[in-house]
């Protein structure tokens, strides 16, 4: 929070600046509390503990995140602060402001740089970092599982605070260069900062009312490029880096994520045929919608929710399957489409030939029974809590569409939906109840559900 | 064919008369020709001949089964009138006719009549009447399989025939019991025996324009018990006559099935309070649509097209969890979703305990990995096909609820969606290809996936 105080006290926000100062008060206070009272454990890590130490560690990370917002009064009612900065740290980026622009530069500041933090994983952060977890055991390995998108998160290098730091490192580096073409564009720093920042996360939170419409074709071809970079595998630049560079053009979530990029543009672009005046501008807004829906970005720069059914179906499409694996996007995740292709056709094939034993391979490596058992319990949770949320959020009345695309959008962490949450709307006329169920949505999209379905299992609770 | 074309020659339908004797001719010749012409082979039949025969014989079926509808001018587009008869044998109930009671009554009849044939399986009343498939060898067995809904068909008796014809009387006996019933409520004969066809096989087609709204207090009631009962699993009856009442309440799909139907309806009888008169006028709506949708029929008392969005929720849930396995009823089937909750804790429970080995058990007895893993299976291909439909679909512009509903609604054979395709709409504006699409998705829905997935895979149609 000190770049954000500074900001703050430079700007002569005095509100916000006592509201930082607050908050970090509070958290110094809180952190100390707990190293001084709390037990110490000689006893082994395992996954539950990893789990559910993520879970919470992330809800308290949203208590505490949003008492800026709330304490300097720039969002009066508590629930909605606590909904923007879980949208924040999420990179969901789904809004309950109405009026972005007139807000103080150190919040907004604080609102952008929530998507930064969060999208890369704040405890791998802290992995990079710190000797937190004192060194290379179970718990640090069950961290950066819990907290890193996708079904099989391997190491790069064989000590995992080494990998944190390499994802990191590449992290940062894009984000450089992503501010260093914004600002080529004539963007302000600030405004540069603030828009990487949403651009690296895939979170979404723009600076200005209408996210990236008022800018420049150059800037947002800009955010498209990047947009489709932070939406790959990371460890694909790690490989180009090594100069492996065969290895990563036959990746096959790679093809599949590029492949899927390229097709919903050019079907929308064809859908599209008369809509805008140019065909350079139809492709613009294609590919930069395209781009920002499926790595769960969220920035528009046209109100696609006017655009026709098809096009609005396959970004809907687009909005549940998601980035690649081990990306800051969020959704279901290409490679996890690909697995679950994968096994249905070799469960075609089991009906037959029933004797044959069949392996399913990804990149010509076979795939074990868990990860793909893994998988489809994964779908299941998946249809089970977008269902279950669809219920309770339409209780508050609103429209199939809405309710439907406000809980994919938020699952998803993408942040725009349709009709009433679509690009030129935001979540704040939800409920209180609504808005809770939206914020475990998105905690339980970010961490990758299990993380979160464990803290309502009665068995994780019990002692051993 | 032959009672519809007597209704046809007593009522003076000459046209329809001369459509159902040319059909009737034509299908004779045909058949004769593949006996004829068909190579006798020796062959043991195995899963795979039984799945392709089963979506072969479906399709084929369609084809000729419209040709009354066509032939005789009722349905002036053939794409429609085949649309109408697989709506009708899949027991879907989903409609292309804006104008329903002034068509001819043989033709009326002979749409409701495609409810209760294809409500429990053409092939196997097939089985149950005839010598066919000479005897119990493993092709009758596969046959029934594909044919039946339900994730875990087992045989009642030892002898498949013997079980077929248990299934069917069951079928015959309830199906004389609703047409009493509704004679009693003072229906002429015609529209009590269509009526309760479109019942039986919970498939919604009706012979009035306003479907059940027009008709008493007491033939509503009298509908929705029917339909509740229709959905239960058939050999839940089976166990009742052996007076083994305490295992039937014990099943676990069962109480599931009647919990969620009591739930929903008093759920949705709170969100409707003020929209209707009275309570019981509001229990009964609520009754009847509960009832309607959880089973597939689609049959109608009022528009709930028009009901508040938490009533649509749980009825738009309803319509994917659908009936029972081995009822007429559609739908993922509350049998499956049992499986797939447990499943899913298990592997939350496997997280917190890896080392533990855990079984999933319903009404006391494990499952097996095998059906676990292909439960999954069939959620993943019933995730890829509406998504996928949904997509296709959308080509023609129409709204998100509209589309969505639409596939939702052929695909779990039910019938009425929301918006343009509710309760007081109808499927004549889709396009040629669309309707191709819905029509696949409700043979799709009825056939349990498989028996049509396979039509398109390459390794079926290779020579071994």
């Amino acid at each position: 929070m000190v770049p954000a105080l500074c900001i703050s006290i430079f700007g002569g926000e005095w509100q916000s600046a006592v509201a930082f100062l607050k908050t970090m008060g509070l958290i110094f206070v809180l952190a100390h509390g707990l190293i001084f009272f709390g037990r110490k454990s000689k006893k082994n890590f395992f996954a539950k503990e990893g789990l559910a130490c993520v879970g919470l560690s992330w809800i308290v990370m949203g208590l505490l995140g949003c008492l800026p917002f709330y304490l300097s009064g720039a969002i009066p009612k508590f629930i909605d602060a606590f909904f923007e900065i879980v949208s924040g740290f999420t990179t969901t980026g789904a809004s309950i402001l109405t009026e972005i622009e007139g807000l103080p530069k150190g919040i907004l500041y604080w609102r952008s740089f929530s998507h930064w933090l969060g999208g890369m994983g704040v405890l791998v952060f802290l992995l990079a970092i710190s000797s937190f977890g004192g060194g290379d055991n179970g718990f640090t390995m069950h961290l950066l599982r819990a907290e890193s998108p996708g079904p099989n998160v391997g190491k790069l290098v064989p000590k995992m605070k080494q990998t944190a730091g390499i994802l990191y490192l590449l992290y940062i580096v894009l984000t450089i260069l992503d501010v260093f073409f914004l600002l080529a564009g004539g963007m302000s720093l600030f405004e540069a900062v603030c828009t990487a920042f949403g651009t690296a996360g895939t979170g979404g939170f723009g600076v200005k009312n209408d996210s990236i419409a008022g800018y420049s074709p150059y800037i947002q071809n800009v955010c498209t490029v990047f947009m489709l970079l932070f939406g790959v595998n990371f460890s694909c630049y790690y490989m180009l880096l090594l100069r492996q560079v065969k290895s990563v053009f036959k990746d096959e979530e790679l093809r599949m994520y590029l492949g899927m990029v390229a097709g919903s543009i050019l079907l929308i672009v064809w859908n599209l045929r008369g809509v805008y005046g140019t065909l350079e501008e139809t492709v613009r807004h294609a590919a930069f919608q395209v781009a920002s829906i499926v790595t769960t970005t969220g920035y528009a720069t046209t109100d696609f929710d006017l655009w026709p059914g098809f096009s609005k179906a396959i970004l809907l499409c687009l909005m549940i399957i998601g980035a690649s694996a081990g990306s800051t996007g969020g959704g279901f995740k290409c490679s996890r489409v690909l697995l679950v292709l994968k096994s249905l056709r070799r469960s075609v094939r089991q009906v037959v030939h029933p004797q044959m034993v069949q392996v399913v391979r990804v990149n010509g490596q076979p795939i074990s029974e868990k990860v793909l058992s893994n998988t489809n319990a994964y779908l299941a949770a998946y249809a089970i809590i977008t269902v279950g949320s669809f219920l309770l959020v339409s209780l508050d009345g609103f429209s199939i569409t809405t309710n439907i695309s406000a809980v994919v959008a938020c699952f998803n962490n993408i942040g725009p939906g349709f009709e009433m949450v679509g690009p030129t709307g935001n979540f704040s006329a939800f409920s209180g109840f609504s808005k809770l169920v939206l914020i475990m949505d998105m905690l339980a999209g970010r961490l990758e559900i299990f993380p979160i379905l464990i803290l309502f299992s009665r068995t994780t609770w019990k002692h051993r």
